[in-house]
């Protein structure tokens, strides 16, 4: 968004010194290509998905800077948890977790369900969700595909209805003016919104579902009675090589861990999503 | 059908203030452009095919918004008196099914017809649909492409024409917006049109074998004499998981499952293909 | 062949009533486009190559109508003559065959190839064939791609030459006129000629290659000396599962086999490639 | 070659009668299309690359024409003689082979190279030369993209320039011709030059690199001292089904073995690489 | 980089007799495409992204000419020193090595880790490059295709400024002149410099993986203790067959090994990353 903003001052900089920027507006051309826009999508795809589209791009958005080593930390706390006090240890704390997979799941687990059908719930999600994330790529690219040809359109019919009453030849200027006008809309709405949110979903959904797969070994772990360290083993394989080698160093260092642990706990309910690094630091003095 | 209205309203809502609809309106503009694609489209393909698939594309668009839940509430009816009273008890109620993969498919079973070779004619017909299917995107994907190119061929022929006579200067204005009017027509019959109709045959296809699968399933169930709660869960695996762990709550909570059942058998002739959620609360009350 | 008449039909029906037809014939303007167009398919692939694609073309097209159901027939005849007289008893129907490869593969089974030298055979012949047809379409392919480029090249030159030689500004519009004809050229050739062709061949080849493999497998089948109704099922795969299942349930019904079978015999030469509903007809009376 | 010099002499037989070929010759015009495609291909590759890629395709250029039958004829009288007088016996004649491949193959086989070291480095060099192809392929197909690219800036180079000097507008159409140079350069080197070269490197290199296993074969069936009839049955299998069936077909006729190799022994020097029709016609009389 | 230098030096040459470079700088038209371009790739990616994609870039432009060979000799050295002193014979040594990679994965095997567990490590780190450069490779193409829709942009932007305002009608051409600017930007960005870009970055991180694989394959080999000469074939295999061809022929004819390796490990630090050809030289006299 930060980029967007910015390319936005950049641009509306460079151009404002020359002219008002009401000369870029006008409803009515950008009616056409929005409404062009609207119908081809709708038509192209039902409704609900192109709702459910928006909505999963929103939600991934939020999502965007959660460190998966947060998540390792808090998990392996429950985990230990777990293991000495049993599944129902955390029945208290999941209602305070914000991901709603982690805590269906957990919750799912705590109910008592078995690994096998627990499994195949957090699976069918994941599946689910999958699906979910190709059709808002393939929304937003069919958007950014039909944005520019609506605008092609609109300049089109811009120039038929300017050629036609050629009464007044000194409006011809402002006639091609306004008609490039919806060849502007097509074109900024397709290169500055549609094609960069579709490559934003395809990286952000990637990395969302590969959270949510490490949530998913990481409940079955729990539920199975494992090592907490065997479970932080395969939580690791979900974590991009350079973070991973940061967090097993860090962690061979450590040792007072049930310290450590006591302090996390207080911590874990303001830190979830939040930045390693910093937990990191608040964790270990100096 | 709602987003192509719309679209059109919003487009036109736009232009009419600034002028008559008629200025757009050029018969032989239109009969150019469409006399090319038609011609295009019929050496590309044999006009068997291409009559198929505007054939199947409206049998889709007639099914899209089947539920299949409710498919599976009325089959797992079926399974459960077929399991007490035989295959031939449904004899007379097949007569009714609105659709006729369903009901070939039952009729031939209540007819006899072994596992093995009921198996591979309900196959061999999701084949058939299967080819009819991608023929119909590739013709719709060939249109949409060549209407464009149509489109600039008659603006390039309009611009000769043009030319060629300038006698009268006067006249260049308006001649120009004709020769436009066909890269319009094609710009507009590809992108509100043929692309989007590509892209819901696509999708409505993808959901219609689905459910023809799922039918197969059932079918081939009910002949072996399998249990029909085993026939449910294998016809649950075709619904998409948020419908299906809908379905299973619901299923999980009710009891008196033959007075529902009794409910259901009255109703059923009229809920084909209508919305689950609303035979959900007719067959429970409150 | 119908549909590109048709297609220029209308177009020329649309522009004939404002202007003459010669306005749009410029000879160097095609020998530019033609020219070019040629000189770089013959870069890119072989002249032996090309030709060889064009007259492949040619004789996909002859065969476009066959219906393989009338194979079918003739084939389950011979193998029934086969079956009582063996190989021999075909040697002198043989000539009358229209297919060169079924009556080559028919003329090496009667002389005797063993079925591994004969299989051997009639597989080469096949992968000959996918190879030709794959090169055809790249061909067809690249003059689809080539001709508007060289349309644009043309117009490109003729501006220029126009521009230069700008003493008569009356005869600018003429110029522009002339110029544009060579993009008009290089669109039409691709999206009315070689695009469709490209299209058409693909489909063709397909189905060309498939009856070949119907071919393969009956003559393998008689040459093994297995029972005709074996021989028919095998030979049934290859046909579309509507059509299949339309001459299953006609020969379900047939009883007086051998008196069919003496008017078959009477009437195969002159039905070859014909549709199999009309010799149906013929064959069973009312 | 033949269809490059043909197309150019079509394109300029249709504009000489108009106007002198001098005006669409202009130096900058044609360095700023070629410097900008040298640069931006001299970025994306290396000068190595290149370099070897041009001299790929003249090699491939020069081996257009071979016929791989006569390499059989050739390669299996060699085997004759081996067969007889062992490896040493071709001492001598391997300095006359053209086709560096096969003399260094061979000329390692009579230096007593084992079979296993001997096909690590015929199948190493055959590796080589597929990564060599892609690369070359790869390298006309990004010329192809950029020469019309370049040719664009040219353009919009030529009217920046023409434009802000509007001082004599009588210059305008000669400004606008010349600035349409460089947009006329980009699409005849693309289209008339890099891209059919790309289409013909990907045809010769498929046809070499047949051509090389196929002599890889015959190297390790010699060494292997292998029957010279099974060597030529595993070599026909890299020619054409069409030449090869002529090729058995014709070899299934010859009797006095013996003269034709003496024969054939007197001439396969002058006849490597020449047509195989040709020399079979010199071999048998009448 | 002499590649682009010479480029623009040919266009600069091409374009400086007509006029000033000053008319093609226009700095709000640089801002507008720098601007969308900037915006549009940091909605795309995420900032991070795309600052490792150019640190990664630069990383691999600087290894861009090492020659592999020189690695070989360097690391058999190594393998034959740890052969007779073990494996902290290198602990000095390893200080001085310029490759990032090989100096930690040597450090490691130094530090006593096992198999294994170096294997995992070493392996992590490629993946994780291989990732990298994935990404590299989608940022720059997103640029390569989002500058010249930005140039089109700003065209469009500045043909409306100033047919806004055509008060004064000589003003006309300098302000197409103008709004032509980004489109030239946008096009030079492209094809100048992202597409070129994006190949190079493509060919050099599969040169770098490639060199990264050979190291692992070494520092296994060496932990492992096994032979040098068995160390040599397995990385041979990484280098290309024709250098490798001459690198196996050279080190046949090598004689005195122990005073060449006295030399070598003189040498070796100054040598790192240069041409073989010229070490080979340095080593052997005449």
């Amino acid at each position: 968004m930060i980029g967007l903003t910015l390319g936005i001052v950049l641009v509306l900089g460079a151009i404002l010194p020359k002219a008002s920027i009401l000369i870029f507006i006008d409803v009515p051309s950008f009616i056409i290509v929005a409404g062009g826009l609207f119908a081809s999508t709708m038509v192209s795809f039902d409704f609900s998905k192109i709702k459910d589209s928006f909505q999963m791009m929103t939600r991934l958005m939020k999502n965007a800077n959660v460190d998966m080593r947060t998540d390792l930390e808090v998990i392996s706390l429950f985990a230990r948890r777990v293991r000495t006090g049993g599944m129902l240890v955390l029945d208290e704390d999941i209602k305070h977790l914000n991901d709603e997979y982690l805590r269906n799941g957990l919750q799912l687990a705590v109910d008592g369900f078995k690994t096998d059908s627990l499994n195949s719930i957090l699976s069918d999600e994941i599946t689910s969700e999958e699906n979910m994330s190709d059709t808002a790529i393939s929304v937003l690219t069919a958007m950014s595909n039909f944005a520019p040809a609506f605008g092609m359109i609109g300049t089109v019919i811009g120039m038929v209805l300017m050629l036609q009453n050629l009464s007044d030849p000194e409006a011809l200027g402002a006639g091609i003016a306004v008609a490039l006008l919806t060849t502007l809309y097509g074109s900024m709405l397709s290169n500055m919104l549609f094609a960069p949110l579709a490559g934003k979903v395809t990286y952000l959904a990637e990395k969302d579902l590969n959270r949510k797969k490490m949530f998913r070994v990481a409940i079955l772990s729990m539920v199975e009675g494992e090592n907490p360290r065997i479970m932080e083993k395969k939580m690791l394989i979900y974590i991009e090589p350079a973070e991973r080698a940061e967090y097993v160093k860090h962690h061979e260092g450590l040792k007072i861990m049930k310290a450590r642990d006591e302090k996390l706990y207080k911590l874990w309910k303001e830190q979830q999503g939040k930045e390693w690094e910093n937990l990191k630091k608040i964790l270990e003095p100096g």
